[in-house]
């Protein structure tokens, strides 16, 4: 799936929150993510909530994974790490790179760093990991 | 600061999403807070979102320190781990269960069970881990 | 399996670390396991090393798995969080108290909680995920 | 810190475990280091040991702070989160690839991934959060 593909896809499966979201860039195994950050994505001050951040590695990784195998909805995360380690720049769109590390046929693994746009050093890193159920065949 | 003083001071202090949780109780480095669960917080199908139980961890962990050490807004998440093990129940509220591991001068840890409310096995886990800024004398 | 037969297991199927572990505990979904601390699990001082503290993480999570689906030797940890947040007492041996949060038929995720013989509060706290591989009909 | 730097301080600070590691390389916030597979560091079957690798990168991590900092022997690992991806090669070298995505002045994160020598895919990867203490002036 390119990011056309993937963005229909988004706006058909998950309508409450696609427009959040814009897809940068799809190569093999690796995807930008767009979170084009809003009032609500806020907390005092104009920082990017952690949520919000939590929320744009998620739907990176996963819409990395569904580039690779096609609109397999039902993929799910397992499990989550991520490290917050800089204020991101106030009211500013944030960037996700993310890049395959894994993808097994019932798991993968992603690997996200997410940047204010502008910002050379990143805000947060994440490592996402899905299970991907078998094929229903 | 009890429960009360902790909700007055989240309903200052974060108004955009204080009214999302209650604090159901509060105990020497443990408290229970519920995710008053509402349309913005569900995937298709009645799912709790991902970021949505982050949300309610995040702020789990972040009370529970406020409640040690009183009103410290600045308290910020450096890092995070978490685990999704089952599907919540539908449209359901969420009830997080903290404990603090750790509570330093400088850093804070807490563990966290998310369970959907009258599921007795836990839907998610995650770890928090906070830095305390020093005090401003 | 109970205790016996899972330092039996061990002892056959991990002959070279066996005699570092000594199952202390066996409930359903849970266990205690000691770590025989010894000259090659301690860091100049007499600090037991965050890699020794892993391995008894690791096993834990490992033997509380086995006790409940037998001996499936191909159990694999994939993934693994790790929180160290005091200096273990010196030259002491450690005891890690493990539950069992999840046990699926494709994957385990295990709590743990390790100590210094003897101290009240927790030195680390550790989460391992596990992949049952399917049985071998 | 150059790479002769490194390996003398880590002969003095860590006699027990100095011969296992090898620094290939150092650059700025970058490390590699490679561990020496002995008998020591492998399961049954030959795989490397999960506390081998989580070793390996908790020391590259180390070293990447040192490199920039000075021997600071107190740095401590305060966090990990591991992801295992692949089986390693049998008995073979594995080398970590590490760069520091922060060095503050109380805090740093390192990333890390870890291939066996000769294989192009990770077969883990790693985050180590190291805590350093105020300079002892």
């Amino acid at each position: 799936m390119d990011a056309e593909a993937l963005a229909a896809f988004m706006a058909r499966a998950f309508p409450q929150v696609a427009a959040d979201f814009a897809i940068e860039r799809v190569a093999p195994r690796e995807i930008e993510v767009r979170l084009r950050v809003d009032e609500r994505h806020l907390r005092p001050g104009g920082t990017v909530s952690g949520p919000s951040m939590f929320a744009l590695a998620d739907v990176s990784v996963y819409l990395a994974v569904l580039a690779m195998i096609g609109p397999e909805a039902l993929a799910v995360t397992t499990g989550c790490s991520m490290d917050f380690m800089r204020k991101p720049a106030a009211a500013t769109d944030m960037i996700a790179r993310c890049r395959l590390l894994k993808l097994g046929r019932a798991l993968a693994v992603g690997d996200v760093l997410v940047f204010s746009e502008g910002m050379e050093e990143p805000v947060a890193r994440a490592t996402m990991t899905y299970s991907i159920p078998p094929a229903r065949g």
